[in-house]
């Protein structure tokens, strides 16, 4: 019989436990966090029994830390001070992995220890334990700093996509698709903050594209603070990178190069068409285009053939001519959803679907 | 009786035309397109009559433009060696002004010609004479280069909000909100396919963050090539200056400069959150917030509760922890329907609106 120490029962490490428990009722799990965060996650079946201390982890099969980054590493230099088990598997949550990857190598090379790295990249807009949510990784992507079968089958009920991805792989990656884009939201609203003082429309004339571009600015700000410090050299350098790509076009611009502006467009514009919604290849963003006409009851209509299905997002894309399409865009959990959804929507109504 | 030649019956120019027909019903407008563009537009009454040529402006008392870019260059070069009526006012709609204002007062110093630059910041994914749609602008603004009474009552029957705003202000003011956001979102996409040629994964890891900020890549490339190359200089001016906010988090970055760090996020998140929803100051951008439970048929729950109100987004945000918060997001047309849209949530359900 497995004992897994779960510690921190937020969002993650309480939605973990369920995933667990989904696939494994055997597998004991003592949580570590606050008393009162200890108490909900056991009334609510969501651990076994609550640690009066850290040292409880001296029992464990494995160790999962779901917790912020600097915590994370805290307690990996507390943990390494403990008589552990014998071989005890050790993993984390974090959203950055050289730091902490390398950090756990270092701690625990001498020691029969396995630490392997980890990062569930989902989550919600909600957070703490009363957030708990058994499908919260469903269909998302679980990194692994390498390879482990066991860690594998234990969360086998997260329903998540394992994939291996050694640490500065990983955080050059995210720096990339996730760590970088915030700097870059943040980075145009204080630019149109600035701006507005002498130019006080910006406030009132930013439209859809602005808001879409800046939404992620209104993100934790510790939380992407820990991210960035933890990840420094890749989100630098991907800062001079965009630097370059920004001088690019602003030569292109100031020599009136036609054909070099419309080709960064039309690049722009193929590359992005092909990463989402022809290739499916991200996890989530299976899209539905319905074109339907501006009445009141058709959204409901739409929607009332979709009761099934686990419909993540509805954009009525009330955009301005100066973007792009929407008609009603509806993004489903898995492709069989979408096109199941489409028959559904092509049988059911004369709307078009694209 | 007024007689108004609209050059281009596409998305833009039909939805005036219907516009201004909805409180003028005695105004005659004159189209002038392609013939088969001219016929569905007279058969579905959006204009009186069909033009035989440019030379039919002669007529007009009011030409209103509503073309591209370069065409509205063109064109107003052919208007003005037209015989046209005395006092006529001519306006556009482009999406740039400096450059179309300035041809129009230069072309028409000497004639008794009145040209007022026009910018309705509003559209739809929708295109074309068929899409024509009399609320396209509804509470959208339509900025003005100067104030022309004659001009606003002629266009009441759009419901925009008229602004006032010299061309060289409108410029500025949409290349930072508008222009340079297009070019920011292209180059992520670009910098990011650069970078999957060694980090493959870039492809598939991309979120909800990503995704937001890179889908007005997707855009009309020709339409943005235009834009762009008819207000170069402030767009790389933009570029200029966020090259140099780039640098100043890099730095901070660079030095571990955590307080530094906080304060850009902390900023970043604040401003944004006070250009939307609290201030309520883009038409268009009332956002109610809707914590609902994690239950099939909950959104049709809400949705059914509100379907008098013209909803023109709802957000079911699915987001990645490292994103903020969703929830079920709804947008409104106006602060109005948003109230008592809340009320009516509060009184008939237990879900918590923000």
């Amino acid at each position: 019989m497995k004992n897994v120490f779960m510690i921190g029962l937020g969002l993650i490490g309480s939605s973990i436990a369920l995933g667990i428990k989904r696939a494994h009722q055997e597998v004991v799990i003592t949580g570590y966090d606050q008393k009162e965060v200890q108490d909900i996650a056991q009334k609510r079946g969501i651990i076994d029994q609550s640690a009066l201390s850290l040292s409880d982890a001296r029992e464990a099969d494995v160790i999962i830390l779901a917790i912020p980054i600097e915590a994370t590493l805290e307690v990996l230099k507390e943990l390494a001070d403990l008589e552990l088990k014998e071989n005890v598997l050790i993993t984390d949550t974090g959203s950055t992995k050289s730091e902490i990857v390398s950090l756990g190598q270092q701690l625990f090379a001498e020691k029969k220890v396995r630490f392997v790295g980890g990062h569930p990249m989902a989550g919600s807009h909600k957070s703490g334990v009363l957030a708990a949510d058994v499908n919260l990784f469903e269909n998302a992507y679980y990194v692994l700093s390498e390879d482990c079968p066991e860690l594998r089958t234990l969360l086998s009920g997260l329903h998540a996509k394992f994939i291996v991805l050694d640490a500065a792989e990983h955080d050059q990656v995210t720096g990339q698709v996730s760590h970088f884009p915030h700097i870059l939201a943040s980075a145009l609203v204080l630019q149109s903050d600035a701006y507005a003082q002498k130019h006080p429309l910006v406030k009132n004339l930013a439209a859809g594209g602005f808001r879409d571009l800046t939404r992620i600015a209104e993100a934790d700000s510790l939380m992407w603070t820990s991210v960035v410090l933890s990840n420094p050299q890749e989100v630098v350098e991907r800062i001079e990178n965009f630097k370059a790509q920004l001088d690019d076009i602003a030569q292109k611009i100031s020599s009136k190069n036609q054909t070099g502006i419309k080709s960064f467009f039309d690049d722009g514009k193929k590359i992005r068409q092909a990463m989402e919604i022809h290739k499916g290849a991200i996890p989530n963003f299976y899209d539905l285009f319905v074109s339907v006409p501006d009445e009141k009851g058709v959204v409901l209509q739409v929607l009332a053939l979709l009761q099934q299905f686990s419909i993540t997002n509805i954009k009525i894309n009330e955009e301005n001519r100066e973007d792009i399409h929407g008609q009603l865009q509806i993004t489903f959990k898995t492709a069989q959803e979408l096109e199941k959804a489409r028959e559904i929507i092509k049988i059911a109504t004369d709307f078009e679907v694209a």
